[in-house]
């Protein structure tokens, strides 16, 4: 079931010629919510509005596909401004009250007109059920919408949470970005949701790359609107926990020409943020990328990664295993059943477990592999 | 002319089926010598060795290719002490007098009995024309032999330079590497080669990307025999820069599946180091790297990496050109003539031309595009 008192819509605005390239969240309750966005420098103007709001309850969300409104300076901010404008004066909200966010080619100017008329026709279309339209709607490279339903039930009722992403990396061509919206008609206020989703997105979307790069629209938003009248703690920390990781995942199995999704878990790190570290330092390897693509049992590259990870760690303390076979002792390669290792790379998900033998820190990483798909994506799509 | 009282040898001692896999440098006069290896943090035998005889003068250089003797732990040390071991007997001189390099697969012990066979091979073919084989049997997945000579004139005489490197990216496959010889017969104290090296390698070596990962095994060497009797001073500096700038740019021609040269100029930097490592930030993209591959203008990819950088950037003051091209002012993409943009990226040498606008900090940072033939290359090759 998706959370009580939330519309979607999703339609063409003709942004894209066909396919559906703008969508709308309308929860006519407002909703507390919390937000975290891209560290690039270059934050987009939708990025940079959607920041501005962050002390507000807001109502409302709008979102296109196809251009990512970055690279455009002080228009960009403008236009940004003026689709919450359009869509609050449609729905009668104060523009403060809608969130925005835009995804696509970097550096073309948005189609104001068309997106006005896009509007309209959305707002013609809000229903509870068509959020699988709005998952299809901010869509650029991903090969399918990204969608996670969970209930959570209590003596006091039910709560419902709905999570939807896009991205296909960190970073996506110049069809850039991540966007994820968290949806639930949980009661919880604002400072709660700020810290459960910074908790959630630690140790799921921050451990998630693609390719190394962190794209200039890159958005997590977090709406709870209350209407299930029902206050969460805990448990509602661990569910939302479980969707974002649930939808990291789907992000990393979806990576530009990822054949595999590669999870590589640290632990005897000094630290939680160290295993993170070193951790992505392997997972953005080309080289690691690049032999599991080729299902090739190449645990040097492993090793030459660890070597350049930032963190201070000791070759002769660490182990490896791949699967459940064990690679490298204290540092040093040992003998592996080759054939049998070459199977277990063959499978659709692969473990790199790295234990550094320094302390108690652990974390996971979400990657996939570089494949020749990924460079046929990249190199041939055209700006 | 390669410089006085230099020998060389390259041999097949039988690591590789047929080709060249062991070389020999043998400088009788004792030379004063320099060097600088991998920050990686697991080093591979033959560099802890070869870093440990940082006080000594040295007479001999021994190196094989196919098996790096990396990930070997304790065993891969002494082997690469035997290796000083057995050349130094063969020549009469002591272990600590002869440096050694390994390049080549990781994980694997070296074979001892081929290469003390090799060894004796080697020197009987000792002369000192055989740079070019030398330089051939330290090749891995290079395409070419990196050979590059300069001779330097003064009222004085004249002094010789001989720069070797091999090498297809800061590190390979698992053929890992990039391996540096830098020979003359002028007379230099170690103190002044140290200083001059670590300038000529900041701006060149250190300023080359591949793939963003550095190997296990990389050194740079410079010896001086003084065999020409001519003391040097910044003239030599000067030449030693242009020596390593070249061989970089070699290896970036060569770098894996490369189909061109990228130089990324960065000006306007608070700093030298800062504009460095915002160059390096763009050059390990492997959004913009695929881009160039393409021949597509996707100035947006250029951005984002530049947004991405550690350093501190004000988006708004950035400028950036594609050749003679400008495509970015002040932060925000303007529009360019699109068929000449394509019709300069499709030359073999490109040139990213970034201006931060902030100080006066510059840096040249040089790699290559991202291709099908790199991931044919890095996913086929079995260990």
């Amino acid at each position: 079931m998706p959370p009580k008192g939330f519309l979607f819509a999703g339609v063409n605005c003709g942004i894209k010629k066909e396919e559906l390239d703008l969508g709308i969240i309308f929860s006519p309750t407002p909703a507390e919510w919390a937000g975290m966005f891209t560290t690039n420098a270059f934050k987009a103007g939708p990025v940079l509005v959607s920041q501005s709001k962050v002390q507000n309850k807001v109502r409302a969300i709008i979102v296109n596909s196809g251009i990512a409104n970055a690279g455009t300076g002080e228009k960009g901010i403008r236009d940004a401004e003026e689709m919450c404008r359009m869509l609050g004066e449609n729905l009668g909200l104060g523009e403060d009250e809608v969130l925005v966010a835009s995804t696509g080619v970097i550096g073309k100017a948005l189609p104001m007109e068309k997106i006005k008329e896009g509007i309209g026709k959305a707002i013609a279309k809000l229903s509870p059920d068509a959020f699988s339209l709005f998952a299809r709607a901010i869509m650029t490279t991903d090969r399918s919408p990204k969608i996670v339903e969970r209930e959570l039930s209590s003596a006091k009722g039910k709560v419902n949470i709905l999570g939807i992403a896009k991205g296909a990396g960190m970073i996506h061509p110049n069809l850039a970005t991540m966007l994820v919206f968290i949806l639930t008609d949980a009661k919880a206020p604002g400072e709660l949701l700020k810290k459960y989703l910074k908790e959630a997105v630690d140790s799921s979307f921050h451990c998630l790359t693609i390719d190394g790069d962190t794209s200039t629209n890159d958005s997590v938003f977090l709406l709870a609107n209350g209407e299930s009248g029902i206050e969460v703690g805990e448990a509602f920390r661990k569910v939302l926990g479980e969707v974002c990781l649930e939808l990291s995942e789907m992000i990393a199995k979806d990576g530009e020409g990822a054949t595999k999704l590669i999870r590589i878990k640290v632990m005897g790190a000094p630290s939680r943020d160290t295993a993170r570290e070193v951790g992505r330092r392997v997972a953005i390897s080309p080289l690691v990328k690049t032999a599991l693509f080729g299902e090739d049992p190449n645990v040097g590259r492993i090793l030459c990664a660890l070597g350049n990870s930032p963190c201070p760690i000791e070759p002769g303390k660490i182990d490896v295993h791949l699967g459940g076979f064990k690679v490298v002792s204290k540092g040093t390669l040992i003998d592996f059943p080759y054939e049998e290792l070459k199977g277990y790379l063959a499978n659709r998900e692969i473990e790199v477990n790295i234990n550094l033998g320094m302390g108690e820190g652990a974390a996971v990483v979400y990657t996939c592999d570089l494949s020749y798909e990924y460079v046929r994506l990249n190199a041939e799509y055209t700006t």
